[in-house]
């Protein structure tokens, strides 16, 4: 079967976007990405939209019409896509579906949510409505499972707490360099160590923020890349998986079902396995996170991750494995419906050597982006096809 | 490329379920479409759930990744399609796409929606954030629209005000025999024509009703389903187009371009034409809109789709095409992500000769699935395949 190739990518400022709405976000991203891609607006048979709750957000549905709309995409066809926190990553799932199928010659993806015109208690709200009815009504939150499972971690593997204010570190430093992160700025341990608490043992720099923003790709079959550009990139594998969505019912809180799941799928259909990525963006929505799919997608042991990163193991500039060069969730922001379509952007320009300062040498990246608490999670590796 | 075959149906009671939440709809569905199919949920490679709005209507979101953990579909990747009132339709091609790229080999797709416990017009207020602000802002409804296309409709062509109660009368007529279906209650012209006026010149009968309900498909590649059955039906052509989301901007209000340009894909794709099509589930929210798609369907010229309905042509018994055997949206009800799935277990039901009394003479059925005012339009043509 032919590959699917990726022939541009585009993303908006993330943060705070007043006097925006989601369908200004999503036309701004997807007209830069038609732009970027030598692509006219009637030539896409197809368009998706990852958002999550504009409805709930905005009070505004049917946007992926409204897009097609605005942009001039008629009569190509358009859906939206919903996986929660991981609808981005499906959204690349369904959009490689559409083209591998033969549905559409060319697809434009575009991903975006606008959240800050709500208080955080609002959004975290929205949010917690998508956990099970059953632990819904206890008045869990996503934060709070954050919590439980930092705990357990850090106890049963012996990790100190430090090792997780690395990975905000880390990330921070790395979206510096991202012109569209939500926050350029530094932060030290020990702001993150002080700063305060959310879910115990989890601190305020331990979570990502509320943001606004969208992001987008354009897929098409390989032989019609070659008709644009010399330069792409194809998507190697790509596998989503569910875990309980039922999180009290796992069997070892440490594993991320879904992680490992889709992350297996993705290696098998690509061909490679841990050893062969060059460059990663995980779900960092929480510090804890970025553990838990560094093990499940095979990168580290179980229990051992935490050490990787003392050991600068994911760092950028000096790591063997950098993770989360874009500044992750952490420091770039999380729109939900952006967010994997953005760790995609992020991919496709190391890959396509696009990365400027933030620039790693890599041939071969992946992106894992995690619904809700891993209740769904959608594994996306990607190569340099040139 | 091997075909797509759907090897097993099912769908709920419709109509008012009172202490059921949308969860519980889909599970019903879903659990009888698994027995109907012989298929267990560990073997589900995909389940999609089409829905436009379980948040805006009950405050709870990532629906499928419940519903994946109540019928025991773990890890089946899981993704939500909302294509407002034709996410059944868009769940159809999701998962036809999910099939056909190889990416799965055995699909189930699950459409439903919880309505009831909300207020006529809250639900007209969730359906109505559909529309383009442009309009929204207006305070336009799907209503509004259908009532101005109607009148202009009856006006240009010269079409009588009871052409229009014929297309209830019929449809209420077959609902008597669809024990699925809201209302199984016969009416005639009279009480049609003198019900109260909603959008004039429609009245109350030329609207469907407010639909708690649940309908499920179960998908695979050709090969599989030998494996399964000897006895299935095949998705022989399936297209998706959009139209001007700012409905005032169509050139022509009789002509939905969306329909239009979906049926010609899957007119295309499947190698049949519209004298081919032996029975046909069409998007009849209004009843003006049974004869818009019979006019972009190619059933009739434009403007003479009320003289086809007027000499009895889509008659269940005695017509040539018989049109919404299942009662349509008018008297089956339309919960609005599974109203497009509800339609394909129609034709499934008539091509598998398993429709009881309202069993008609069929080798080759279609289903349009009309979202928003024609905004999105996914046309679905299918054939028995024994």
């Amino acid at each position: 079967m032919e590959r699917v190739a990726i022939i541009g990518a585009s993303m908006t400022q993330f943060g705070q976007r007043e006097g925006e709405w989601v369908l200004d976000l999503l036309a701004e991203a997807g007209l830069g990405c038609l732009e970027d891609s030598g692509v006219d607006a009637s030539d896409l048979d197809h368009l998706y939209v990852s958002n999550m709750a504009s409805g709930e957000f905005e009070g505004q549905t049917g946007i992926p019409n409204a897009l097609a709309h605005d942009i001039d995409a008629m009569p190509a066809y358009t859906q939206r896509v919903d996986q929660t926190s991981s609808s981005g990553g499906a959204g690349i799932y369904a959009a490689w579906q559409s083209v591998a199928s033969g549905a559409s010659d060319m697809t434009m993806l575009v991903g975006g949510e606008k959240m800050t015109h709500r208080t955080t208690g609002e959004a975290t709200d929205v949010i917690a409505s998508l956990t099970h009815p059953a632990e819904y009504k206890h008045g869990v939150t996503l934060p709070s499972f954050a919590g439980l499972t930092a705990r357990h971690y850090l106890e049963r593997f012996d990790a100190p707490r430090d090792s997780l204010a690395k990975v905000a570190v880390k990330n921070h430093k790395n979206g510096v360099d991202n012109p569209n992160a939500q926050f350029q700025k530094e932060i030290d341990e020990e702001t993150a160590l002080e700063s305060p608490i959310v879910a115990d043992p989890l601190r305020l720099y331990d979570f990502c923020p509320i943001t606004d923003g969208s992001a987008a790709l354009m897929l098409c079959p390989e032989s019609v890349a070659e008709e644009y550009t010399d330069d792409y990139v194809v998507i190697s594998g790509i596998d989503g998986a569910t875990d309980t969505h039922v999180v009290h019912e796992r069997e070892d809180p440490t594993v991320m079902g879904g992680v490992v799941e889709s992350g297996e799928g993705a290696y098998e259909m690509s061909g490679y396995g841990p050893d062969d990525i060059d460059v990663a963006e995980l779900h960092d929505m929480f510090t804890i996170l970025e553990f838990l799919q560094m093990e499940g997608l095979g990168f580290a042991e179980q229990g051992e991750a935490w050490e990787l990163v003392e050991d600068g193991y994911t760092e950028r500039d000096t790591g063997e494995l950098p993770i989360n060069t874009s500044g992750g969730l952490k420091s770039k922001g999380h729109p939900l419906g952006a967010s994997g379509v953005a760790q995609a952007v992020e991919i496709y320009e190391q890959l396509m050597d696009e990365a400027g300062p933030r620039q790693v040498d890599a041939d071969v990246g992946l992106c894992c982006n995690v619904g809700g608490f891993g209740n769904c999670v959608i594994t996306t590796i990607m190569e340099a096809a040139r």
